[in-house]
């Protein structure tokens, strides 16, 4: 992928705000109907990773495209540093426990991707290290793939003063505070450091392709994603079982 | 208890269905906005439980009521037939392993109840067996609500005219065929036993108190459902927290 931090971080100018919204509530429901086809076929899984730096608004994404989708067939799970128990296995080990089954959406709000960003960021991953886990990525993606779950992974992607306005938000509004924290700005201190790993990321692990999503603009940013997920959705061939035959013969029975 | 069948499974006739619809949008949007304070607070949980017959609107209710829910806070576990694994432990462990963490909502779909009625009906357990188990499930229930997990049981109250109508949709509904069971008819038989067993169940496990929902209507259920939740939660003493003070001084330091 050419150098990423050359894409814009913002929604064209000549873009209509209120008509994106609409359309994002029409792909919203749309979304919706084919999640419930999904999961009564129950044959396919569709798996939505979300990573950004912090701010970027992964949290606020899951929230504002899949809210209205059944809870009953979706599920988020957010990565945070790893436990004890899960150290003491490869750094897929946490990751596969959380695939989706068939029928199932599953969000990941960070991912094994962290493995080879902070942990490089840190000094705790080599550039050798990288490379194989790079190969490791690769090959547990297209085993999922091939199993019949869907991924799409979406780089959400933002401004360094984007990122700043967003943490001063939290320290302004009493309803976000409890999402400030004072780490954050240290990590911020690496911000060049991440984007040159989110880079080596694309560069190497695009055999399951990367979204990268300006998203300075939460309107466009859930726009882009919904958009996404309906156009992947809608590619799955999904449908509503049929009756099996051997119980067409009920319909008789019971039908009068 | 009082003998539960003798409640009725419809609406009061009086009641203005249109206004009940709107009543409980509104319930709806309140448990949305009482939900982002859980989960920011993060201090207490919320696990809600049905059970009710085959037909009976368990996914239903749980679509129709937490849809638009952030699904971030939200897990939905739906307790099928136990795993040779779950089989080779206590019938509390899998129903352990899914609780509520600090800051969610849990749904269970059935639940550890399965293990005094179905195992009852087909022989598996005896009174002796299910007596014991109740106090297993008081002492449990006990342990979590003393450990901040609130617990909202409810059983959805339908008429065995209500089921058979129910069962023909799914086989007429080319949209419902998936959810067709040809077994349920079979469970029908044992109608009066389940509910034998169910009434043993409110008698002996109402520590945590059962709400009986008259389910006939879908749309009478869900705001019975729905009053209950807000109810529940807005005296739950949800609220953002606060800034901590030693990180006041961080607000003098970025916002000028």
């Amino acid at each position: 992928m050419n150098d990423f931090t050359k894409i814009s971080t913002t929604a064209p100018k000549e873009l209509d705000k209120q008509a994106t919204k609409e359309a994002c509530q029409e792909l919203k429901e749309k979304i919706q109907e084919l999640q419930q086809r999904l999961y009564a076929q129950s044959k396919k899984s569709l798996l939505i990773l979300f990573q950004g730096m912090d701010g970027s608004g992964k949290d606020g994404a899951t929230k504002q495209v899949l809210s209205g989708v059944n809870p009953q067939g979706v599920k988020v799970k957010s990565f945070k540093k790893p436990s004890t128990e899960e150290l003491a296995h490869d750094f897929l080990w946490r990751i596969h426990l959380n695939v989706p089954e068939k029928g199932m959406i599953q969000v990941f709000n960070r991912s094994h991707y962290e493995d080879v960003l902070v942990t490089r960021v840190l000094g705790f991953t080599s550039d050798e290290e990288a490379k194989s886990r790079f190969a490791n990525i690769n090959a547990f993606e297209n085993l999922l793939e091939q199993s019949g779950t869907k991924i799409l992974k979406f780089f959400l992607h933002i401004s360094i003063e984007k990122q700043r306005k967003t943490f001063i938000e939290r320290l302004e509004d009493p309803e976000k505070h409890w999402k400030y924290n004072p780490e954050d700005w240290k990590t911020r201190e690496s911000w060049d450091k991440y984007q040159k790993y989110y880079q080596d990321v694309f560069d190497s692990c695009n055999e399951v392709p990367w979204n990268i999503i300006p998203s300075d603009e939460n309107w466009y940013k859930e726009f882009l994603i919904a958009t996404k997920i309906y156009e992947t959705l809608s590619e799955m061939n999904l449908s509503y079982p049929h009756l099996p035959k051997e119980l067409e013969t009920e319909k008789a029975k019971y039908l009068k």
